[in-house]
């Protein structure tokens, strides 16, 4: 698991870098049929698992995967919702620390991604490089001079490379200056999504920052240029929560108490409310209302609350009510070692 | 203080019987010129000062309380709204325990009441019975053998009583039957009013019950009357918690747990929001998630947490919005000493 500290991990709970490529010669997986589809599979997966860097990786194919493995994969961000869809002749490789995972046949052939904790784009870059790098040796990709990397969709032409951070920004939307962040953002030719990507919703007060263009720049300054934002949006949390504390701090302290409260108490409980809880709960632990609290804990809660995640401890099929209850048994129990929030001295900058 | 237990006092808050009374050849007060209205002041607190059970009496004219003062009185349901926007020639009679009170020229020259807690309306009847005997040497009221005793408004004609209860009823409320409750008991005759009286809100789920006729009925037969319904009222709320906790005990649980989640942990919270939070945790007290806390310390907040009787713990004057935060400081206060609540084994009628 990436759970891990990492720089700024505060505010950036993930880094992450994606290339999509696709083989030379074969249709791409949406116009190819089901034998074509077969044969990229039976082609790109040995190739991937062949990688130094994917020695004892987990490699399945979609086909083979549970409906609820597949749900905890998306509840990871390690596969898309569509890629959980697919069945016989698409697959997933995922290197044992689960900081690199290769999509096969999703939209592209290949969509190969690095995630690192923390703010750690670079890093994320290199690693991923390295992996397309050695795979260029084994798989002949489809690339144009002028173009670069072909895609299936026009949108990632080129580079065909998408950096993103996940980002927590309690801050932000506390004080009502996230829609304004958004749009800036926005104007910088980045986009801001939800929590499980694309046309989602920001649960738990967690944005998505990525490029959007893929043609006619250099990966590494890509990089470079989110990295900047980032750093920007970074300042602008930061500062959100020291005027909040300073100005604002009963505020703060209401909505991180009553969290806590609802969390450690409730006996039913949906996955968007403890989403939205546990994000406030976060907020608590960084401005310092849970001492010895560790923000690993909160990140796991946030894990295991989604729905799968949750369903994979119980042998039946649970409706959502059920699960409901359950999830909130679940926090009762974590909880039951974390103390009420204090009252947090006052604040020099946090 | 009325707040120590009586019978049935899970569900029965307290039992009142008021009695109108008014002076022969005195205008009424609200027809009274100032003049007039002094004069039967000055006739009529001496005489209740003087009764063996107001001995040590707080007496007190309107003028002479403070806004704070008379606002704690109406929290405590002692004087009316009314009665506390009165100033010369009104005034308020009260005995050590709280469990006579006299208001001087409200609606009509004497609203004399018993108070007692839990479920003791006979015993209510009784002690302000024996006051209106006693007063009856000393006073001369208006009287009419056809009519009874006259008042200033024609629905307290005859006997001018007034027999209610303050009744705590979650259960009803939770399984949505409240509202039917209300309708068979109005079509008894009888009137259901929220919390401060009447044309007020059901805070806290508690309401309260009071006969409507004055004239045709002996006293003690209304007072009979009002507990037999009183004791259906009880019999169905004790029910609808029997039935909740066998079909819907996650629901209570839920809506308890969370009631005191957010008690214990708010920075920030109004009064409205107190009286129907700690309605729940009442309700949690009784049906055992809350081992060794006691119904009082329930009820001592719901007091406490009353604007004026919050006010009164500060020198200056407070805003809605920092008494909602002095609010929440007390309940954290008071609450830590009250451990999350447990859930209870499964229930047997409760």
């Amino acid at each position: 698991m990436v759970r891990c500290s990492g720089p700024h991990d505060r505010i950036v709970m993930t880094s992450r870098v994606r290339l999509a490529r696709n083989l030379r010669n074969f249709p791409f997986p949406g116009w190819a049929k089901k034998g074509d589809r077969i044969k990229a599979y039976d082609a790109i997966r040995p190739a991937v698992e062949s990688l130094p860097q994917m020695t004892d990786a987990f490699s399945e194919s979609m086909d083979s995967l549970t409906a609820l493995e597949k749900q905890m994969l998306v509840e990871r961000h390690l596969v898309s919702r569509e890629h959980a869809a697919k069945t016989v002749g698409s697959g997933i490789v995922l290197n044992p620390d689960v900081s690199l995972c290769v999509m096969i046949n999703e939209e592209d052939h290949l969509r190969m991604q690095a995630l690192r904790p923390g703010l750690q784009l670079k890093q994320a870059w290199q690693a991923i490089d390295r992996v397309d790098t050695d795979l260029e040796k084994r798989l002949e990709f489809a690339f144009s001079p002028q173009l670069g990397y072909l895609t299936a969709c026009p949108t990632n032409l080129g580079t065909a490379i998408r950096v993103s951070a996940m980002l927590h920004l309690p801050g932000l939307v506390l004080a009502e200056q996230i829609n304004q962040i958004i749009q800036s953002v926005n104007k910088l030719g980045l986009a801001v999504r939800g929590f499980y990507g694309e046309g989602t919703e920001a649960l738990g007060n967690v944005f998505q920052v990525s490029n959007q263009m893929t043609l006619g720049e250099e990966e590494a300054r890509i990089v470079e240029r989110i990295d900047k934002v980032l750093a920007q949006i970074i300042e602008h949390e930061e500062n959100a929560r020291g005027v909040l504390l300073e100005s604002k701090s009963k505020m703060v302290f209401n909505h991180v108490g009553r969290a806590y409260g609802i969390l450690a108490n409730a006996h039913s409980i949906s996955s968007k409310e403890t989403m939205n809880l546990l994000s406030l709960m976060k907020l608590g632990v960084d401005i310092g209302m849970f001492p010895g609290v560790n923000q690993v804990l909160v990140d796991e809660l946030f894990l295991i609350s989604q729905p799968a995640h949750l369903q994979r401890q119980f042998s039946e099929k649970l409706g959502a009510e059920e699960r409901d209850i359950l999830r909130s048994d679940m926090l009762r129990e974590r909880l039951k070692a974390v103390s009420r929030p204090i009252t947090p001295p006052p604040p020099g900058k946090v």
